[in-house]
């Protein structure tokens, strides 16, 4: 039994979700919450030896499945690592990046299949579901500019293909909170940080006192 | 589609079954066929590098799931670089070891439950299942009387685990054998190698003319 509470961050990049969650760690730290921020592999040796094979640029010929795979295994090491003893203590995880991830790049952006994936990650986190997702909402076209040097520059071939990816992204995160509505918090990341922040950090507070927090 | 076939070797310890794959091999190319026989990570930089991680004494903490998904990615890509092409040749494959292990060992003497490693394989392995599996049918005991030294000397406390492991082990394989019965080819591993190779080549020379070759 999960004794804390669970949140992780999703969205494609551009969308904000790595400064807002740093700035919600600060903020609830400020409120007297003790909150744990973690990213996988999280500093965790064997995740770290496998996300290293992973991205070896060696390993051209890696199989998609065989990727999938070595993200579920060091998911894995990360959660039983990092995560659980926190949420065995009673702890608030934050955690940028999680499982819906793998959902929404490799299972439906690279083509492997949503359910597919979600069955080795099934098996890679147990029982251990997030209890709520705050997913960062952004035009993949705006999510695009703003990774891409602030849009100082125009937009060529191989961004027009990141373009395709980048929407193929949102479509998969699209149909993951169609398959998990109750999950998900969805915040429109299309506005000043600021905004994103104040309603992220509103939402998270709520979520904390509705657990008794 | 497959084309060729593809044939895996199955046992617990010391029932012979890697002897008796060489000495297949020998035989049938005598006979003229061309086989191919291999075992993971069969040479594979991507699945060598996986089984390092694996093996890495340093890496103590290892989950036993996380295990689990790196023995099916390395699988993954062994079946991918290996064993494929060469089925997509038409070739014959003799694999020492495949799926059956992971759900004997992982599965269940270790306690995982076959279901649900079954699923995370079934990901790896897409549908390429063998279309037969030799199964070295020997009594625990003296497979491990047979590892130990030929049974030079006493049977110690170390080894009173080791057989109760290896019992888990050929009780996970009836429970895999149980539920896949037409896929299996059970052959009594407690005679002389040369009477279990006879049988064996028997039974394979069957399998290659039923398929056509």
């Amino acid at each position: 039994m999960k004794r804390g509470i669970f949140i992780t961050m999703e969205g494609p990049e551009g969308a904000g979700k790595t400064t807002i969650t740093h700035m919600l760690g600060k903020a609830l730290q400020e409120e007297g919450y003790q909150v744990l921020l973690t990213r996988e592999p999280g500093g965790v040796p064997i995740a770290e030896q496998i996300r290293e094979v992973i991205l070896n640029k060696e390993n051209t010929a890696m199989d998609p499945r065989t990727e999938a795979l070595l993200y579920a295994a060091a998911r894995r090491q990360h959660l039983v690592e990092v995560v659980m003893p926190e949420l065995d203590r009673g702890g608030i995880v934050l955690c940028d990046r999680f499982i819906d991830s793998s959902l929404a790049y490799q299972g439906h952006a690279r083509g492997l299949d949503i359910e597919e994936v979600y069955s080795i990650n099934k098996f890679a986190i147990g029982g251990m579901m997030p209890d709520a997702t705050f997913f960062f909402d952004i035009d993949p076209g705006e999510g695009l500019r703003r990774i891409q040097s602030n849009g100082e520059r125009e937009v060529n071939r191989l961004d027009l293909e990141a373009l395709d990816f980048h929407k193929k992204v949102c479509e998969g995160y699209q149909l993951i909170m169609n398959r998990w509505q109750d999950r998900f918090i969805i915040v429109d990341a299309g506005r000043t940080i600021e905004e994103v922040f104040e309603e992220t950090k509103a939402g998270l507070l709520n979520l904390l006192k509705e657990s008794g927090r």
